[in-house]
């Protein structure tokens, strides 16, 4: 049986050993989901060497005693000062947090509420609290892409002339939240014709036309882990220029993934997608990273994007994505999820087999 | 006609009065929406004293060029160097920022790549921004509530013995996106029974009984502007005492609404909703403050929570939420949305009569 409590104190001695601090503030809300369970907002997770206590809001009291086990529960009115009383109670002098989840005003508030303790930003080590998944997160990550690709499947006969995007996008989400996604990993982007040259378009009043590429990126929450995939349509057949793209920037995806496994640079992996699309005179219209993690967030640690050093390891569940925009024409990306291997990696999405002309 | 380059000019103008300083490093990405009409994300907005510089970059270059008008857009890779780079050019020594967006982290990042630049954290007043909304901005957030109230309104039937909470959040969602919401303003709360006394209940399995409460907080969002109310209905007839507490909660909200009006302090409308409830010895299960702004984010200047005070001004959106929570029995809450105005206020949504029997 999956027992709770062993899988918590395993995520917090990995905590404690990335953090190299006694005593931890964790503001980061799937921080604290991933080290005592807890799913709300607003709270605070204080952490020493044997003890952690959750602070929440009166919002929040009753959900935490419901979701966590083992943890004293602190109610606040203020955040700053709920920390501070703990602190105080405790002793604490030195206080280790998450630089990126702290505002600066909140930092400020603390260090007016701490005139005692020394607050120190954590190190960025952290980022990678939650890389490596074990095997009910991934058994979790497998369900929110069966329930997302078992929607795309029921959308299909959706995509022809006259549908608009937002129709697409608003189908595509109904049908993965009646599948059993308890939300939606992001804004799905569903774009048309010259939408799809931008990366991030936001699905909009226009008809889907003959001869579109329709780009679909979406992906479903399941137990709040989430999956990540994308994938190109055409709506009749793909001019010569369309199906040379889409056939580099399969081949710079393909060639990605063949080169995951543990102990590979993250941007190497960036590197082998790039120079591909590079050689292939499409490097300028490449104009995002090749992947990130996904897991209890859609973009986690680690990146894969040019230059980073941080070596992949077993456990790992990245985006390989490459895509190439052209502003005003069209665009393409590819997107599949794969867990890290010793000795390569297991592609968990389904991808398809060349661009599907519909 | 909406002449939007008046109008972001406007807002600009009240930028520079409410932040007091000549040059301006904004990266909320609602004020970056709210001032430049700029809906993408990770971008940076320097403001002069008569210029403005949208920083993006590269998935975002083509749409910030399409959604903006007069406004230099310079594409980054890295944001802290690409402000940096701006304010070199331009010779800026001193930079205010939002110290509640800037991540204690980015803020260093901002520091180590400024070396010669004093970053000033700029005053909360800024929180106040988007606070007054035009005609234009009131005629959105009335959209939004159309077609949440239609989408409710198409929910009823749903409503019985059976039904789980997850299935009610599903329908109505997907009945908001069919009516033309962009968005959903947060996820949905679908509550029902005892989940009903959790004030942010996630709609799960649970099956709707004879007898239930069932709680339904939720919103649509219309061009970025938000919708949010909280509707109450029960399953056959309500308890003595589920209908006194109903009752109570009820003159609270009206009480809190009758007050409304330019020139009364937020915390005094918190007031007088929590004390008609302490007065009827349930002011301990008011757990949390009495409303909020609503505008392009959900949660929005001003808060109307125990001793604000901040001044109520015609032509700010406020939500008045009074509510009870039992916890393990059940809870209530009933939300309406104000538009404050010289002498009175005018409720957007419309108001159930009474607790709704089904």
């Amino acid at each position: 049986m999956h027992d709770d409590r062993v899988v918590y104190t395993k995520r917090c001695e990995r905590l404690r050993r990335l953090a190299e601090a006694d005593h931890l503030l964790i503001i980061n809300e799937t921080n604290i989901r991933y080290l005592t369970g807890f799913t709300g907002g607003d709270g605070a997770l204080l952490v020493g060497p044997d003890w952690m206590i959750l602070l929440v809001d009166g919002r929040y009291t009753t959900q935490a005693s419901l979701e966590t086990t083992g943890i004293e529960i602190v109610e606040f009115k203020v955040r700053a000062d709920g920390i501070a009383s703990v602190l105080q109670r405790k002793g604490i002098r030195f206080l280790g947090f998450e630089s990126l989840a702290v505002s600066y005003g909140e930092y400020l508030k603390l260090r007016d509420a701490l005139p005692h303790v020394s607050l120190q930003p954590l190190s960025s080590r952290l980022d990678f609290l939650r890389a490596l998944k074990d095997d009910q997160e991934v058994g979790e990550i497998k369900k929110a892409i069966k329930i997302a690709e078992k929607a795309l499947t029921d959308l299909r006969s959706f995509i022809k002339p006259g549908v608009t995007e937002a129709d697409l996008a608003v189908e595509l989400d109904y049908r993965m939240r009646r599948g059993g996604a308890g939300n939606l990993s992001f804004d799905t982007i569903a774009a048309s014709g010259p939408n799809t040259a931008l990366p991030h378009a936001i699905p909009g009043n226009r008809r889907v036309a003959e001869g579109d590429f329709v780009l679909i990126d979406y992906g479903a929450v399941y137990n709040g882990y989430h999956s990540d995939e994308t994938r190109m349509f055409c709506v009749g057949s793909p001019s010569p220029r369309q199906r040379e793209a889409y056939n580099a920037v399969l081949e710079a995806h393909d060639r990605a993934i063949a080169a995951i496994r543990e102990g590979v640079a993250c941007g190497e992996i960036d590197r082998i997608a790039r120079s591909f699309l590079e050689h292939n005179g499409l490097g300028k219209y490449f104009t995002h990273g090749t992947g990130h993690g996904v897991g209890l967030d859609v973009h986690e640690a680690p990146r894969l994007s040019t230059g980073r050093e941080d070596l992949l390891e077993a456990g790992m569940v990245v985006t390989v994505e490459p895509g190439v925009y052209f502003p005003g024409e069209w665009g393409i990306r590819i997107e599949d999820m794969a867990l890290v291997a010793k000795d390569g990696c297991e592609v968990l999405t389904t991808p398809f087999e060349g661009l599907v002309e519909l």
